[in-house]
């Protein structure tokens, strides 16, 4: 089942079921007239809006066509987003380049933010910026789970994941080291981020296995392949140990969006390769510019800057996009 | 104004409008069914609410018992939450504590983190606790703002404010340490908090003046006075700064928590004193166990444990509590 909040003027837009290929939808508001609403009785409501999939498939409802630029993300606002690092190749890679050994505890205690989650910039939305701010995008997988019971153990969780959706966590790489050299984490460094225009359940992802995605994660930078890791490689943390990490010692109300961090992957230990050199890319410009500084001895792929456009998309066996694509233009206040 | 959320088994109860000696509410859901559905709407329905305010004052609205008893917290859950560093005498005594001096940024750059907003503990909901966690209670005024556009200033931020709150920011001191080494901020350390029964426009609050609240904070542990810290003391950056601080890269929406941080006072620059002693005593046990190492060499004072119970409240001129009281027990899993 793929879901999409449509832009209607409201604060949480409307909710609908969109077809497989993305080319229709029908309104889902006889069901939950937001998706929050539709998460807040999932378990009940879930298999009315599956029924519902099923229909606009046959074609036995009314149908729209569907555009993701009509889109808001999935939720424009939400109560809770944690983002993790589960692809530790970048950190590993930074601390070799320094000569600096990973503490162990790195493998098996999950680094994971308390992030913003009172607004999800649309699919398509500008990303705001200022030229001393170091904008960078980093391309993410990400799960809307359903409730989750204090103290809820891996295996549990990835019975709780109730969406699955792509994400561009927005980083503000100037102000990031200041502000974590404060000691309290980010609040300035990384401002709204998007989700992908759909939502997807895990049983309608073929690439799905184990709390884990795989595919290659399309990232493009003015119309340039920046990105291609595979979202299944390389992952240490998959999102049921990010969900337990996170339920620790509190419940997570439904609706909580929890972020896998950039998708990165490994070269045979080594720094990667760009896209144009056969290798994976980067999911984010920060990598870049470490594997230049690696390389060259400083960084010359500069940050965003306005009316650079990065598209963020997944694509099926078939090559047709999973979750539609979040595509930004970075504007200068 | 004063408003409530009463329990009704709902995830965002329902909203009441509260007299102001707190005997007493009047149903607001014909205006707005929860509080987020009045703050979404707050320059056109804040009058509606201040009117029906007015009505239950004068016994021309249908009255029922008001028992603090039967509220969750006015947001039960929230989009946002963000948690300044207010006051700062607590960091300069522990920096003075170990010989090291301030850095001259802490006192014009705020420290404020991301905090969970997902799920506030009703006013008398129990804290859940391990042995393990050093479970400590952190007395805190917080706010709730109204839509905050990106790069507003102090001066205009004060005027965003939409209601003020007594909040408690339960704190996991023994995960904090580890936590904070990871450079990512908190997540596990922080767990649920909980907010006053009663939340209450700045304009109805005789002790509020340029971002600031003053009066004692009453603190209890166990039914003895732990602290009497004055809010309106030693607050080195008011909530219109904290306020500017947060949305100077994003916008905030409607209904984001900003609180204050450990109410704290100086005592001549030295450390402080019990309220036994005649001092104003201390908002969290963090502090008390500070002061213990300075004078004794070690800490004395245990967190808190199974049946402890924490009791936050502020009152007016004439002695009646303004905003209803926290009274929290702990509960060991």
């Amino acid at each position: 089942m793929k879901l999409a909040t449509l832009d209607d003027d409201s604060r949480d837009g409307r909710l609908v079921v969109v077809s497989n290929d993305l080319t229709r939808c029908t309104d889902a508001r006889r069901i939950a007239p937001t998706l929050q609403a539709a998460l807040d009785e999932w378990p009940r409501l879930a298999p009315e809006l599956a029924a519902l999939a099923r229909a606009l498939e046959s074609g036995s409802v009314p149908v729209e066509r569907f555009h993701e630029r009509d889109t808001l993300s999935p939720l424009p606002r939400a109560y809770q987003f944690l983002d993790g690092s589960a692809y530790i190749n970048h950190v590993e890679l930074v601390r070799k380049a320094r000569g600096a050994q990973m503490p162990p505890s790195f493998y098996s205690d999950p680094l994971m933010y308390q992030g913003g989650s009172d607004s999800f910039l649309p699919p398509r939305g500008a990303i705001p910026s200022h030229p001393d701010w170091g904008t960078d995008f980093e391309g993410e997988i990400a799960v809307i789970v359903d409730d989750v019971p204090m103290g809820t153990d891996a295996e549990t969780a990835r019975g709780l994941i109730a969406l699955v959706v792509l994400l561009n966590d927005v980083s503000l790489r100037e102000k990031i080291q200041p502000e974590l050299a404060k000691g309290f984490g980010f609040v300035q460094s990384k401002p709204a981020c998007a989700c992908s225009p759909v939502a997807v359940t895990p049983d309608a992802l073929v690439q799905w296995e184990q709390g884990k995605l795989s595919g290659a994660l399309e990232v493009d930078l003015n119309g340039v392949p920046f990105g291609r890791a595979d979202a299944g490689q390389d992952m240490t943390f998959d999102f049921g140990t990010l969900i337990a990490h996170a339920s620790e010692t509190r419940a997570l109300v439904a609706g909580t969006v929890i972020g896998s961090g950039t998708v990165s992957n490994k070269l045979n230990g080594g720094p990667g390769k760009t896209v144009a050199e056969n290798g994976a890319g980067y999911s984010c410009i920060a990598e870049l510019r470490m594997i230049e500084t690696i390389n060259e001895g400083s960084a010359s792929t500069p940050w965003l800057g306005d009316g650079d456009v990065v598209r963020i998309d997944m694509r099926d066996e078939s090559g047709y996009s999973i979750f539609g694509a979040i595509e930004q233009t970075v504007v200068e206040l």
